[in-house]
């Protein structure tokens, strides 16, 4: 299959989109999906949906719309998902133990294999069957445990600390929930969800409709 | 000023996070800021920080930079972010109790005035100085409170019965937190913050590097 490096992360949302309509429509017992129906469900064009996979081979025959089986496998290798991904979450407050809790990840793939936090009277916690831990250990931990993927979940003022110290360990994903706009370098994947701005763009959306 | 409807999601956004960049600039005694430097404190090119400026009116002057001041009173009017936003949440959980104390929300002006749950265990719970109220009674509240956005904070397979409730209580603005791709009418403004799209898009980007 190909993979070229210069798929849009746009498109890459999108499978994500798919897949689960995918899932959906397997669980409704349907073989086979139209791209018209995958681009409803998905909430853009068929001509998008027909590019989007483009990108990663040639699926399905003309007329005869996507195999959803086959579809799925391949989407879920594309986005390496039956892998199980290694997560580290820094910052054991309210948002990370939303995080912590949330099953989704799990179910995913996403597994949080550690948990860090600076507050002393965090440290030592019992979190599901793991313990929070000092972020002085971070570094060492994130590297003994290979942690693919760190989740960021401190105060936005401690945030790009966070980052410098989980890159110098070589993790090489973060996702990051401060509200604050963190640097990386290239190397490295970094996804930001802005929940305010979110809201703000809600509030644009009433002030002028 | 103009507020052609037309303006890009994109567009929204990103003024969101120039907003942010002046914010620091003016606490850096900056007052003026070029669009170059916008640019780079938002991740995009100065083409797209004046032609996203440009959907909004004439601000700068060419070779002198934006002033710090008046831009952010403009993107402030722009974002309806002088005015105080009335926010429900509907759903108790562990997601919503991190949406309920997170900070930067009541920061900005987005202020939660009521919570919803539909488990009896969780009605009548003190929540700072709110009331875990039933679902039962959500649509008259939403209507008294002149609630203007809701935070959708409940499991994936109960979150469209939600939607559909708020929506024809008279709600435009909903801010979805359940996993799940919901549908609303053309008038109502949905987001989706899809936690698990965004871990989905860095195990591509791990995949694929």
């Amino acid at each position: 299959m190909l993979r070229p490096k210069s798929i849009p992360e746009s498109t890459v949302r999108r499978m994500s989109l798919y897949l689960r309509s995918l899932q959906e429509a397997q669980d409704a017992g349907m073989a086979s999906i139209s791209s018209d129906e995958l681009a409803e469900r998905g909430g853009t064009t068929s001509a998008q949906v027909r590019k989007d996979l483009s990108f990663f081979g040639s699926f399905g025959k003309r007329g005869f719309g996507y195999p959803v089986r086959e579809l799925i496998g391949a989407i879920r290798d594309i986005l390496g998902l039956d892998h199980t991904w290694r997560v580290a979450l820094v910052g054991a407050g309210r948002i990370g133990s939303a995080l912590f809790g949330y099953e989704d990840f799990q179910r995913r793939g996403f597994h949080i294999r550690a948990v860090f936090d600076s507050d002393p009277a965090k440290v030592g916690q019992a979190w599901g069957g793991l313990t929070v831990r000092s972020d002085a250990e971070m570094e060492t931990a994130l590297r003994e445990g290979e942690i693919e993927i760190v989740i960021i979940a401190v105060p936005a003022e401690a945030a790009q600390r966070v980052v410098d110290r989980v890159v110098r360990a070589g993790v090489r994903a973060v996702l990051n929930f401060a509200p604050a706009r963190l640097r990386a370098p290239e190397s490295v994947a970094l996804r930001t969800v802005d929940m305010s701005t979110e809201m703000e763009s809600l509030a644009f959306a009433l002030n002028n409709s």
